[in-house]
Formats: C-alpha cells, structure tokens, sequence
C-alpha cells in the first residue's frame, strides 16, 4: 500500500512508500481509508521541532485524522463489521487505569498517539482497535466524518466550560480555532470575539464560521481592555485559548470576569507567568487545561451538533489535493492561509 | 389608572377599573406599563377554576407579563432609577429563607405572585421591589421584553437537562412549549420532536419555532414507540412536558433512553401513577420538576441567547389587542390558536 | 467444583452440586472464590418470584458478590495476572452501546446480571471478563471485598445527590439501607434519618451504622410531618428510598423540601401515583433512579471511603455460614434479623 | 464603645479607643460583640503590607470574625430581631451586579471588606446590614460561631472540587490550612496530607485535625514526587494551596494526577510561572481561584458539618486573650505557634 513515512530526523523528511497492507489484531479492524486530513501535530513533526524530536521513533506513517471503510475484523471483534463507515479516536488507551475507568480516557496514564507513537492514517491502509472506532450514517460526507479529530478537539474545547448563551473569546483562528467558533455559533454563544495575530485569511474564516467580533491582536495595545469594552462589562464570560503563544495564554486569563472561565488548548514551548494573586485567586476564576476528546462523550456531542443542523463547517475545509501531492499539503499549512486541509486517496 | 380587575368570583368577572396610582415604598420602584402579556396562569384566573378559588383575594390586578418605563423610585433603591426601561421576576421572594440564599429562590418558603398574590401589571402602573427589577437595552422591542417571563419558564425547563446537540421531545405546544422549541433551536438540540394533541395553528407554530419532528398525538397509539422510532434508538435524550395532561406526564417518563432526564413543567390536575420499578428505577433517569425562573441565572440566560441572534421569539408573538379589548384576548386564549398574546397600552 | 444451582422452577430449589471447574476465554479470568455474600436479589431467585420467573434460565449457578484470587487468565488479558486478589462487577456490559462509552454502563442496553443471566460466584470457581475485575490491596478483608456490590449499590445511591452536610432520609434499613446509614456518616451527612417498618433488628443496625435518629414506621402517622419536625423546617434535603414499599416511596417524595432531591433504588412491585403538580412541579424536586453501580467511578469512591478510615461496615456484616450451610443464610436473609450474610469457601 | 482602631500608617499603629456606639441604617442591624478572633488579613494590615497600604483609610476599626447579640435593628429589617445570637458575612456585597444576581456575590463587582473599607468588629459594637446576618443556634458556642468566617474560607476551598473520598494534599498548616484538613477529615478523604515549612506547632494542630500525612517541606527536594509516592499513583486528586508561596503554588499544580484538580487561596505577592503545556494542558487539569465564601451555600454546608458531629474545630482555636490584651494576639500571630486566636469581650 502506498503510505506517507516520515523517514528522516529533520524538517520534512517525508516520502512516499510502498509498504505491506498491515494485519488486524483479534480485538481489530483494518480501514481502507479514503479520505485523511493534515493536523497541527502533524505539521510539527514535518518540522521536526523539540516534542517531534523527543517523541516519534522513525520510520512512522503518520496522520490521525481519516474515513474509510472496514475491510477486515479480528475474529474478537464484536460490535463492528466488514463494510462499516468508520473513523476513528486517535488516542489508543489502556483501558484499565483510574483515569480510562473514570471517564478520562483522554489522560490515560498509558496511551499512545495514532500517527506518532504508532502507524497512523496516511495510508492507503490502517489498523485500529474496536474500542477506537466510530462509525457514521452513509450522509455525513467523508471530508466531514475525516476531521472529527480536530472537530472534537473544539467541541472538547467549548464544552469544557458553560458557553451556551455567553460571551466568549477564542484566541487564535488557526483550524481548531475557527471550528470553535463554528461550535460556538451552533449552541448560541452571546458573543463570539476571536483573535488572530495577523492573517487575514484566517480572520475571514472566523467570520464565516459565526465570530461576532474579529480582533487583530496586532492592533491592539490591550486585549482585556478591548475585550471589557465590547463585552460591556467586567470582561467575557469565558475565554479559550488555541493559540498557544504566552501572550495569548495571559490575557486568555486576564480577558474574563470574576467568576469567568479560562479554558487552555493551546500549547506555549515556554513558561508563561501570572499574576496569580490578583488574576486568579481575588477574581476566583477557573482554568481548565483540555487535550484530546471526551471518549465518546465528545463524539456523540459531535454527532447532535451536525444533526441539528446549527453546525455549519464545511467551509472551513478549505484545500483539498490528491494523497501523493502531500507535501503542498504541509506547504500551505505552513504558510497559514487555510483552514483543514485534505488530502484524497 | 386604569386597570383590569378580577371583581367576581366566577368565570370571566373581569371588569376595566379606574383606580388610584399605587405609592413605591422606601425600596420600590413605580412602573408606567407599556406592553403587558397574557399567561396561561391569568387563563385560569379568568375561568376560575380550583386553584384561583383558593389562591385569590378579590378585587385583584391580574397580569405578572409586562414592559415599561421605572417613573418614581423609593429613597432606599440604589441600582434603578427613573426612565430605566424595564421588566420584572413575577416571583417576589423573602430573600432570607435557606432556598432564597441558596440560589433557589423561584422556590422560596414564602413567595408571592404578582397578579394573583398582589396586584399585577393589568394596569397603566405597578409598583415592585427593587429585587425584582431587569433592566433592558433600548434595543430590545417591547413586547420582547414583555414575554420574559414565560421565555424564562422555557428557558428554565431546557437548560434543566442538557440539551446542547440532544434529542428533545417537547409536549404541549402551547406559548411556552413552542418558546421551548425556539429556545431548543437555539442551542443546537440535535431533534426537536414537539408534540400537540390536535391543534394545527399550534403545530404550526412549533415548526416554525424550529421543530425537526410536529407529531400530533391524537394519530399516535404509542407516542414512546414512535419517538424511539424518530431518534433511532432506545428513545429521546430528555423529554420536556408543558402540556400537563397525565398521558403526557407518563409519555415523558417513558419516551427516554436509560440515563436520560425528563422535566416536568406542565401542571396535571389529578394524580399520575408510574412504573417506578421499570421505568424510573431500573432505566436510571432523572425527572426534574421545574417552576418559574432561575433569579436571575435564567434571566441572564434569556438575554445571552437573545444578543446571539440563534433565538427567534418574535413570530410566536401571534397577536396584539389594545388593552381595552382584553377580553379578546382571553377568548382567543381560551380558544387556543394563538401564541404569545399582547396588550398595548 | 461445588456450586450452589438453582436447579427447579419453585421457592428454594437449590441444590449443591458437583460441576465442571470453567475454562476462561481470551479475555477473562478464572477466579477462586474464598467469600461469597448473599444478596437479596439471590433471595427473590430462591422466592422464585415474578422477575425470577421471567428473567432465569435453569439450571443457574447464583451469586454475584464474592472476594477471591485469580488463578488462570485468558491470552488476552493485559492487566490482571494470576495471584490478584479481585472482586468483580456483577453487571457484565456491552463497552459500545451510547450508555457504554459515555459513562452509564449501569444502564448499558444489553447488559447481563452475573448470577442469573450466567453463571455466579456461588461455587468454587467463577469466570470474569477481564473488565468486570477490580483488584484489592491485601489489607482489605475478604468479607470486605466480597461486599463491595451491595456497597457499591449504597454508594451508588448517596452520590447521585449532594449529602454531604446534609439532612437525610433513609427508607429501609436491609443491608443496603444500613450500608447508606455508613456512608452517609462517613461523610458528614448534618443527620441521618432512617426509617424501617417494624424490625428491631435492623432498627439497631441503623443505629450502630451512624443513623442519628430511627423511626419505626408503624408508629408514624404522617411520616413527611414528623421529618419536618426531626430537620426543624421545610423537610430533609435528601430523600433515599431502598424499601421498596409504595408508601416509603411516595412519602420519600413528599418527606425533603422545595428544591431537594429523592433517589429512588428500592423495586416497588406495583405502580405508584404521585401529585405530580404539587409534590414535584411546584417543589422544584429532583428524583434519581439508581440501579447498579457507575463503572468504576463508584468503585474508587468505595475504595476512598475504606481508606479514609471513617466508613465501618464491618459490623454491618451480621452472620457467616460455611458455604454447604447455604441454607441457613437464606432462611435468615428471609426471616430478617440480620445485616449481610456471607458464605465460606 | 472600646474599639481596637489602626490609627498610624506604620506596622503595628493600633489604640484601644473610646468612641460612639454606631447607629443602624433602616436596614442594619447593631449587634453588641461577644468574641472576636483575629484573622491572617487583620495580620496584613497590622504589618502595613503593601497591600493594606493601598487598601485602607485610617482610622479605621478592626476585624471581621465575631459572635454577638443583636441589640438595635433599622425599620426596615424584617427576619431578624433584637435578641437574636449572630455572626456574619464580612463581605458586603452590592446585591445587583451579576456576579451577585447568579450566585457568585463572594466576587461581586462592587464589594467592601468588613473591617478594611468599613468598620469591623475589634469593638463592642458593630453594624451590619441585615443582608450580612447569619443567626445561630444557643448551643453553638460563641468561639465557633466567632470563626465561621475563616472556616468558611476551608470549607469553600474544600468544595470547589471533589474531595469526598479523594486523596487531597493541604499546603500550609496555618488556621485556614488545618481548618480545611478538618473539614477533609469530616467528609472522608481517603488521605489528607498537609504540608508546612517547618513550623512544629502547626503541623502538630494539623495532625489533631486529622491529617494522615504531615510533611515539613524543608526536609522535601520533589514534593510533587514525595506525594506521588505517599498516594501510590501518578499524583494525588486535589491539591489545596493555602500557603500563598510561589514555590507552594507550583507544587500544588504539579502534585495532581492528570484529570486532577488543584484549589488555590493563598495569596502570593509575586508573580509565579508554570510549565502550561506540560503541567495544565497536557494534564487536562482544572485550577480553582477561590476567596471569600459562597453567600449563603458555605454558611448552610458549614451549619451541616458541625450539626453531623464529623467537624471538631474547637482544638484549632489556640489561645484567648482579653480584649484589651490585643496586642498579644498580634504578636502571637506573627510568630506563628497557634491555631485560631480569639479575644473575648
């Protein structure tokens, strides 16, 4: 089968390989693929920076972020078939510690991530666990059903803290960011202010996707400040923060009133610091750090949502190429003027 | 002022009085109405039945839906003032019992209902305490404004469970059931299955309020049977019932899957029996009762769902009567094709 | 293996037996069974009442609350080894249906009951799925272990409201009433109410678990009046019903105050009418069913209690009985002076 | 009235004064004091941080935590009366914003502090508006009703996560921190481990309130890995910081198992930095800035605790000094060998 493989330790790195279609476990089910999108995590492994470096053990097909169709079960296998419309949670759990057995399977003390600590979805082949997969009705298209991944991120993201009905900031209008937007607008959000440093092309998403407010962060001197005025008050209800630079992440928890609610996507590579006195403790605030999805809470939270038909998020895919033209893929998310992006097989 | 009076005991015995402009006290403010509304609660009222027998004084100012302007303030008020426009909690509340200072105050040990307790905004002008009072946005219309009381109740009823991307059943199209419906629609219910016995002008409303599914249950032998049908599965994620019917009451408890909730709004006049065992017990669900409004939680909510623009009340606002010719109003209340109905003054 | 086996379709029918030691599949375990409990849901098997007769194929092996070591596992297994000492979950569930992966597996929609649906811990040697297993730290006594089922039910039952510092009502005080008396006192509950019809016994165990006040039933007129008297106000908080009796459950409902809650885990046998508009609708309360036990959030929650040393049930375990003596142990579980009985291997 | 007012803008620059009873607004109380206890903000203010400096008009009269009766109430005070056993609030809240009109008074937009924007309690007289009242039991003692305030802070602290049953860590042993080991001891943490820099007094005060781990952290390199190992995991559930350290801060984040949550009250007063990625977001950890106490739910939760007979505090209350004698309790206080340290009138 044809699969993209990291092979070398340096940025890109990638190539295009033929390998030998893998064979499913007897609790597993190998996926023909169809269609697979490009995440921010795969983007940083194409640059190889320090986390990349740390993590992966090469070769490694990655991508974690696909549809396709059951082809073949183990013989353990009980509540999936050949056939099946299928993606899939990208984070294998151990199923057994406290945290799988509590609901927070997204924190297992043991899990592996699809595409970096195991062979992953840029193939035309791909095997996964029962217990990660997440099969679709034939009407939701292919393109929508590949990017439940960063779909359930936002959804995770937003539904960390009580939006419905409020005002809301989302700082960075990367893909994650502006598919929060997109949430934000389905569930009724009083206010949805989002902040991008500059791209333009990016800040147009965030209006498509619903924002009431688009900041240029660039333009302004004080982002609480301008928050408080458009939110005519003591600040927003709650902030959520997909930028990940430390600016971001400080005035995420400087943006929101007494009371208010920080939730923390984003990922800073330094060390950020608060005024924990006055910005935390006096304003009595919650920060919630998010990562993955609720496991299968976020999922059938998803579901609903496309069902209800508030959810619009077509137009936040915004590029699609053929599988092997991957590299223009990695090119353009690099150069920041897209939203999800595809890649065909 | 003028102002309509319950004068008899008996149905109708509603008379257009002239009276003397009530004093605030130290705490008050006075309130020169200019829209009032119709609630279901002034119907019963109007038609005397079991519960106005036992529940009113007479002569009594009927009416607790209302807008209009704050035109003299008590010396001991601190936060309203003169030319405020406003509305008002219908509920008045000791502020001192455990359920007051424990944010459950629409369940206060001693609460009053204006326009039945005391005197109401059936008048050119009401007097009610500071504690009461909301403050609108020039922007939004009267009438709005004057149906905060039973959106409230909606509101209050919905955000009871968790209906963000859930299958909902709404029984009882009535004013506050197609409010549900909107309100429903508002926050990305994933189905919204609305149903009303027989009343087409009140399914109507419903989809335009935003109804996925209008089921009139006189065709329906198992209405259980045919939401499982619609949510495709083992039955609704919550159910509402604003109809009050204990058909409706036993149909809400059991059109939902194992787990999910039911809330009860609607009032039935007569004692209801269950399949504890089967039905509550063994499926694990939650039934909430609900009643009035959240003070001011739900009010906040209301006014977060209005500035998003997804929550559309306008339409179900489906008829305007000058005040003289209130009993229009409550023949067509009475006769049942209508939503919100509206006195100007 | 001995095995005790439900072999006739009549009250009693047991007998001890000879069988076959079972053979684990690749993803369970064999367990040796060193404590088995009897449950009162073996006594309604033994009644060979209504559910029973419906529900059981003969001949079943019975039991489902037992403590033993595991002494082969399947090629699968990944967590747990030869030498664990385990109890298990009784509910065997599906993993994938909606109530599976979103944290309500006690309502699972295929589940199957350890002990009647297949065969139980009353014998020997008892086969588990490897993710029904919860293991033990040596320090937890076997007869502990052997209990954490019923435990689990009482846990299970006081966490689905809010208790802790609060008044609470009791209805039944069987093993599982007594083990909510425990719980409730090792967590701080303001008072602990319970109620029992007549039996002196129990009564006392009550008294022993940490109840703070014990009422005879019979001797109560008006049983929500005289716990106003007992919480000086409006009623309980808390309302939890393990009796099972419709008039313990109506009361229960009519026994907390506006705003409470009431959690309903006893099996009424007969259908039940409320006053839906007063004792619920215009209360404001919430009613919890409760069966089973969250998977494995009540699990760790029992674990915690244990460990903080303020939950003691060892007294709560009345009467031991060497397993051939089964006998016995039910004649006593249906006479009803006792707590929880256990069985020896 | 002898009053105890800081005079002089310098450490210390406290007088015993004679001055005129205050009188009460229409709707305020005078309350006569019985006993008043010093709390850690009266230690501020007699230090002239940089806080009090910034904070506080002199003269101004002392002190927050009290027990009296009432003696004189304003006319338009309507459920409490002249005779009534009290303490109170020490926040006075505006009552209208919409932190205080949705349960989050404690952070209202426009509050004043009981004893620093107002005159407190360091007299034999003090004024209160109804709205602050909270009345008492006779047989709850005056010294326990006297630090309600202080407890409550434990107690909100306590309950803004999960702690029943968890594996709680307490950094710093001061008043609130062993107040809030018993409050954890009364509601059944698994394991209460308290942390303190060295002073044997206060670690010896938090093993009377029910510590199971006391550490000095002076002996510690890792606390994080320290706790680690005492709770046998990844970390313990909840950490509550009390100590207002920088060092403290980072550990409490650091100590919790992924999915934990950390609670934070002490008041730094310098800026603190956190590895975001890594320890919050990566974690999926959610941070609690807490002060203050909830209005009225902490005040009814406290009621409940002590009512259950689980919550012995009266060990925790170290010293009483005459009223006169102040000073003494000052110097006390700073030194640091004492629990809760009361003057008695």
């Amino acid at each position: 089968m044809k699969a993209i493989v990291k092979v070398r330790p340096e940025p890109g790195g990638l190539e295009l390989r033929d390998l030998p279609i893998p064979k499913p476990g007897p609790n597993e089910a190998l996926i023909k693929v169809k269609v697979t999108a490009i995440c921010g995590t795969d983007l940083h492994i194409y640059k190889w920076d320090a986390w990349s470096q740390h993590r992966l053990k090469l070769p490694r097909i990655l991508g974690h972020e696909f549809a396709g169709e059951i082809v073949e079960v183990g013989n353990a296998v009980r509540k999936f078939k050949v056939g099946d419309y299928v993606s899939g949670e990208g984070h294998l759990v151990c199923g057994f510690c406290e945290m799988c057995r509590t609901g927070q399977g997204h924190v297992c003390e043991d899990w592996r991530g699809l595409g970096y600590d195991c062979d992953g979805s840029f193939a035309e082949y791909l095997v996964l666990p029962e217990a990660n997969l997440w099969r679709y009705h034939p009407d939701v298209k292919p393109e929508i059903a590949a990017i439940h991944d960063p779909l359930g991120n936002a959804v995770h993201a937003v539904f960390a803290a009580d939006c419905v009905a409020k005002k809301v900031v989302v700082f960075g209008c990367g893909p994650v960011g502006v598919l929060a937007v997109a949430v934000l607008k389905a569930i009724g959000a009083a206010q949805i202010i989002a902040l991008e440093r500059g791209n333009q092309y990016r800040m147009n998403l965030a209006r498509k996707a619903g924002a009431t407010h688009v900041l240029n962060d660039i333009d302004l001197d004080d982002v609480p400040a301008a928050i408080r005025r458009i939110t005519g008050g003591k600040g927003a209800d709650v902030a959520i923060e997909i930028a990940g630079s430390p600016a971001a992440v400080q005035d995420a928890v400087r943006c929101i009133h007494p009371g208010g609610h920080t939730v923390l996507m984003g990922i800073p590579n330094q060390r950020i610091d608060f005024d924990v006195a006055e910005d935390i403790v006096f304003k009595a605030i919650t920060i919630h750090g998010i990562t993955g999805r609720r496991i299968y809470d976020t999922w059938y939270r998803i579901a609903g949502l496309l069902q209800s038909g508030n959810l619009q998020v077509e137009e936040l895919i915004t590029h699609r190429f053929p599988f092997a033209e991957y590299e223009q893929g990695f090119q353009l998310m690099r150069q920041g003027d897209c939203g999800k992006v595809i890649l065909d097989l």
